[in-house]
């Protein structure tokens, strides 16, 4: 081994473009490997994936260990073993601060016949970009630090923080399990001093940005049920009341089209806007027509900078997700669903609560049926309750995130807050008491969670580079 | 060979008796085909399963020949070859009269995950019923047909009547191809004395029926499209306006919780009711308790009998059968679909007309859009218009079916319409200018297009002998 090197952050930079193939090459193999947390059937991939992640680690030189989460209840009463998580350390130099990451392992749904035009589970590199389920959230990411620390290990310079590593297999399924752990491991996170993750996307495609808050997601399911097995709708239609209209009368009183939320009350906890909000709004590099043309949409409910991104990040949104039970293929199928399940979220933010909006929700929802009238069974309730994050801004572990990111990409990030959910933030924060940050890796338009998600090779590569840089100057404070 | 043996109904129902074990081996065969129509993947299938029907027509002397009828477009472009019709003859004595039977050899899709409680397409013998996809619509009583007429072959009874088949393998898909086939070969429909459909229901689960009338079906969708691709509810939510919101909202706007179609102007065509059509509905044997049992819901739209059964024959009625595009599997997804299919159907009465009914319901559809103001992508269609059919009662084939009927189970049937929609019947007639019964061979509880189907032992093989009988019947007009 010899002495150890001092820091050279271009030779950090020098290794991570010299390798950029086998990065990618590993990419490769962890986005082959469906670990869709959501569904039952891909359980086993789940718990591969975690088993080859902790194998990586310990090769490089990490202790990993697994720690089993029990078993999850499915809806239809059946259960499942929750796939492990991975709770790893690298140095324990008591001179060294200590960094915690966290990351996740499972990815969404994924298949050709949602429209996808290449296999979702093989990596496809075209035009720069790298193409495949997970690329980006958060397969991507999770490696860019093992990357970034194998830099650091084959340069021989030392490590400058002791590492500590959360990965997990639940996070799009809820993190179910995780929190129990940590609870219980709570001397794991004893020496945390800083708390850093990168499961989110820059603002926009060009410039990285440092984040600092998350909305939290409360998900609903109603369940509405008219017979006890579906009917032809040509023998029964007429003389039975559908489950189908009972719940799309039920979905329709949600949400205007506006998106205005119809449940009363549920604005009354949302922060107020303080003195000089509009202004940290105004000045992020934020392109409303660029962001139009990303989605493809005619027109955005806002057509304003300042407005779009508060819808976005400080104020709450309900989305209606789908039905089950209904038909759903192409072509034409004359049937009268016999129980249909209605599923929609609301993202929450600073200060509503996931245990009351599910009460106003429900019970709105309840006044709701009560005033339908219908004889059909009905059941609404929250399946999930996700609260919202927000960092102050003034801390030291955001300066090092931006020192980080202006070192690879010579630009003064955007300080951001984002839509999507990480309840594990929150929980990060509240177990360790330090400041938790979001550093992201992917581009707004990676389709996390969509068709055709990606990651470009730039922002793997370079990710990578900021996380070298990040390990460097989060070890700076107080020198 | 020897002579022709004379008329002999008893021994005719003792051959039945005697091959039941075949006969339900031959339908077990016929189940195991899985003839989805509505599925491109399966059309092989259903193309496999018309030629196997043809060789056994041929096996007991039929002519018979297949014709192709062309490719179909599926909505998203692709095309698939239609599977071919059968059209067969068997004996051609000009001193008998020609008979017409119709079946058809396609299924509604199915699967052990929407809940069946056996393989749908494995033919499961359980306490006196027959369980499989087809059983009882309409591989059942197709077999039956076959399995009559082998009946006389069998004991060397001269057939009475010369008999004519068309049999299809698009039925539960719009029949698609067809009605330009027969009006292409209306020389082979042209020496056709009756017609009769045996694929469709009683009223109940023990007393027989013939049925004079038929609803039509008009099936459309309405597509609504917001964005380019799927998007990440947290990501988007709050600043895109939802397909989902606007497919509900609009979906929401077709009928009552009671089944009053919202429509404007939709009831105006429906035949006014008649002086004595009060009477003939109340002297059905029809048990509104059994039948609200039957279907496993709490309560009916019309706790009364005389109104249930109008709801479902003279009225109309519309359902909403599913979301295409939206998610539908178990669990939870946090996505906002980028376009969604919403697929509901009107069932049609006389006087309505498919067209007209098209015309008021994208119309009204449209002026709901209008009011709604999305700025999202909106487009509502007709995809299929199935007319009704109602046969005068007072005709010789209603009184032979009527019969034969008797002849089996020792009882007058009741005359009943159907809620259902055979869009062909209404074709054999206007092309044939002859008299088109309805013979039903399974009972009430079949579940046709429902988890589950079967047909009950019983009723294969009886229905098998009404089929005997209903040969010799039909030839008796004016002996």
């Amino acid at each position: 081994m010899g002495d150890p090197k001092p820091f050279d952050l271009n030779a950090l930079f020098g290794h991570v473009d010299k390798n950029k193939d086998s990065f990618i090459q590993r990419l490769a193999e962890a986005v082959s490997i469906p670990s869709v947390s959501s569904s039952k059937e891909h359980r086993n991939q789940v718990i591969f994936m975690v088993k080859w992640m902790a194998n990586l680690l310990r090769e490089s030189g990490f202790s990993a260990e697994l720690f089993e989460l029990g078993d999850e209840t499915f809806p239809d009463g059946s259960k499942a073993v929750l796939p492990p998580a991975i709770l790893g350390h690298l140095g324990k130099d008591p001179k060294k601060k200590t960094l915690l990451i966290y990351g996740h392992l499972d990815v969404q749904p994924a298949s050709k016949e949602d429209g996808w035009d290449t296999e979702p589970f093989k990596l496809v590199e075209k035009d720069g970009r790298l193409f495949g389920r997970g690329s980006s959230d958060d397969k991507g990411p999770v490696l860019g630090w093992l990357h970034a620390i194998q830099a650091y290990q084959a340069l021989h310079i030392d490590l400058p923080v002791n590492i500590k590593c959360v990965f997990e297999g639940m996070e799009e399924s809820g993190s179910k399990g995780l929190e129990e752990l940590l609870i219980k491991k709570k001397d794991f996170l004893d020496d945390v001093d800083y708390v850093c993750i990168s499961d989110n996307y820059w603002l926009g495609t060009s410039k990285p940005c440092v984040t600092y808050g998350l909305r939290g997601c409360c998900y609903f399911f109603i369940e509405v049920q008219c017979a006890a097995k579906d009917l032809h709708s040509g023998l029964y239609g007429g003389s039975v009341h559908e489950a189908m209209s009972d719940l799309v009368y039920l979905l329709n009183s949600l949400v205007s089209v506006n998106g205005r939320i119809a449940i009363p009350g549920i604005m009354d906890d949302v922060e107020p806007l303080c003195n000089n909000e509009q202004h940290v709004y105004s000045n992020i590099e934020f392109d409303i027509d660029d962001y139009r043309q990303m989605i493809g949409c005619k027109k955005l409910i806002h057509e304003d900078k300042v407005k779009t991104l508060m819808s976005r990040w400080r104020y709450p949104s309900l989305s209606i997700h789908g039905i089950e039970g209904a038909f759903h293929d192409p072509g034409s199928k004359t049937v009268i669903p016999r129980k249909v399940i209605g599923k929609f979220s609301i993202r929450i933010v600073p200060d509503q609560k996931p245990e009351h909006i599910a009460k106003q929700t429900v019970e709105y929802l309840d006044a709701q049926w009560k005033a339908r009238n219908s004889p059909n069974t009905y059941k609404a309730y929250m399946v999930d309750g996700g609260n919202h994050w927000k960092a102050p801004l003034d801390n030291f572990n955001v300066k090092a995130a931006a020192k980080a990111t202006k070192n690879v990409y010579n630009v003064e990030p955007d300080y951001t807050r984002e839509g999507g959910s990480i309840p594990i933030t929150l929980l990060f924060q509240e177990l360790t008491g330090k400041s938790v940050i979001l550093l992201p890796m992917g581009a707004a338009d990676d389709g996390a969670h969509s068709q055709n998600e990606k990651i470009d090779v730039r922002n793997y590569i370079e990710g990578t580079k900021v996380f070298c840089s990040y390990l460097h100057e989060i070890a700076q404070e107080g020198k």
